[in-house]
């Protein structure tokens, strides 16, 4: 089996700690270990380091091969610029059969969160069943645990049996980020869930499914395929890719597939898609402060603050639902609920031209 | 003429900038420059420089004199310990005396803000006037612009005359802080005023006060001037100092004098008593936000913010009312109106033996 980690990310919302260079997933923003370390370690036990691919962009190649020093170099895949998943994963298929006639891959993203890591391996080995017994197109569907606007969401479809002690289901359909009363209504029936954005499934099938549903898309990984590994790669690959459609996987893809399958995930799952989201799943005292960074701080009538600042000492008196970001050159206050206009920080300083900051 | 300034605070109030070695009149809190430099340029040009007494404790008359070259070392006055304002003054007194057999001796807290200066110098020059011809003891009362409960008042009893165009009450009663309610009665009754501090006598006058109405005070007072300017001064003076009452020149004189008087001050008056304070005399912004430090910011839906950061970009994100201060180990983060509180977190550090945050 191959795992094909997805690390195109940009993360602007995690400034002032997220940066051009230094997109969500490689910082270390929920442990110790940044997002992608954590996300390799988990598979680790799975799939040795050697079958673990990384899509990633030109300009984080270099820190991402420094924080995985147990991924082989080569096992590091640069797009050419971001294309949205399914070129993404396409692109993945081909290197798999570059060095294997097929296999099973695990398409996780970099820089998402597990509560439960045993669980987690659990139902991706359930998963990796599926897809290689049945030739399915299989996906992971989180437990929605709260109406959110912010995920796209899959509808299960009928039940067809239980792999492992896991249930499978059809993909019904698949939503896109719907309103409030939306969400609320998936939430309530109980036949929807938060898509993840893993997937597993056979290389053979995955592309077989790309062309059967973007075959233009497919005739440019066909040529991209010709000249992997020689000496044309180099010019060829990054003019082809670019050429390529940005779509998603789910929407090109899974959406359009006979073989679509979804298998419920409940291992504790965040997409730490925002400061807000970060505050979700940190440790909290009674008060709801949550001190990252290995910092100090000293809460004063104050409550459910997020504070990172790993050298200084903070003082907080009498405020409630802050965010507290300290880096070497910015400081972020941010009222909790209000993170995802941390962007319009981002664009500010873009549109200002101030690119110390970026 | 002389001036005295008292520079004895501590200010923890001004946490994270204020520390042991640097207390608030020592900080550019108010301006580029700091506020003990701000009430010496202001005295400057009614008193020259080598007339400009200042009294302070042993650890900050280093930074004192590095602050104000133009004022000559002997002109600082060491206080062995603090023993509030009546030892103070006696002891500039008797300073004064040392160099002239008698003057006019201008008291001034160190740790002030005015608003207008040519306005207070003109006050100041008139109770100076009514200090040497009538041989009275004068405070400066603020005309109070709201019922703040934080300042002494002091009430005003029979007027008297003018002197240049400004009028001299006696003064009926001084009155510690009041409640809310009584702040409100003595603010409509408009015969109450703000109790600045400041008071203006002959240093004559002011010794034979103290010697009626603090005779211990005055017996410890003549010790000293005893020893001034002799070999015994080192030895003597601490000594006797330390055993000195600790009162405050308004209840230990000023209360049961019977030539105390008292002459309005309209010149825009803070005693920049804690961040809020501070908050009121900054310029702001449209949407009452406070940038100092020469920092930058981007606020966004974001009012009545105070932020002191000199080298970081702040970005405010959806707050209100807050006071930010961040230093090179520690960053405050208050909601405004709770800034005394600030003196709690300075309480906490040192319980917790935190020497290096005080």
């Amino acid at each position: 089996m191959y795992a094909v980690i997805m690390a195109g990310g940009r993360g602007t919302r995690f400034w002032p700690r997220s940066r051009e260079k230094k997109p969500k997933h490689l910082l270390d923003i929920v442990s110790k270990r940044t997002i992608i370390q954590e996300t390799v370690d988990r598979i680790k036990s799975l799939i040795p380091p050697e079958n673990i691919l990384i899509v990633t962009g030109k300009k984080h190649a270099r820190e991402l091969i420094k924080q995985l020093p147990e991924i082989p170099a080569q096992n590091i895949i640069i797009e050419p610029v971001g294309k949205n998943t399914a070129a993404c994963i396409g692109l993945a298929a081909l290197h798999i059969q570059k060095i294997v006639p097929d296999d099973v891959m695990i398409v996780l993203p970099s820089d998402h969160a597990i509560g439960d890591c045993r669980k987690y391996l659990e139902v991706i080995s359930a998963a990796a069943k599926v897809a290689d017994q049945e030739g399915g197109l299989v996906t992971i569907g989180i437990k929605p645990s709260s109406p959110q606007t912010g995920f796209g969401y899959i509808e299960q479809g009928q039940s067809l049996r239980n792999v492992s002690g896991k249930e499978v289901f059809r993909v019904k359909s698949i939503r896109e980020k719907p309103d409030l009363l939306k969400a609320r209504k998936f939430v309530q029936s109980g036949k929807f869930y938060w898509n993840s954005g893993m997937f597993i499934w056979k290389a053979s099938i995955i592309l077989k499914e790309i062309e059967r549903c973007l075959p233009d898309l497919y005739t440019g990984l066909m040529k991209i395929k010709e000249v992997l590994g020689t000496s044309k790669e180099a010019t060829i690959v990054p003019r082809v890719y670019k050429g390529l459609a940005s779509i998603s996987i789910d929407y090109g893809v899974m959406e359009k597939a006979d073989n679509a399958f979804m298998m419920p995930g409940d291992f504790g799952w965040s997409d730490v898609g925002s400061w807000d989201a970060l505050w979700e799943i940190s440790a909290r005292d009674n008060q709801g402060n949550a001190l990252t960074g290995g910092g100090s701080a000293i809460f004063t009538d104050t409550e459910g603050a997020l504070v990172y600042s790993p050298k200084k000492l903070v003082a907080l008196i009498g405020v409630k639902d802050l965010i507290i970001v300290e880096t070497k050159d910015a400081l972020l206050i941010c009222k909790k609920g209000r993170s995802q206009d941390v962007k319009k920080v981002v664009d500010t300083l873009e549109a200002a031209k101030k690119k110390k900051y970026l």
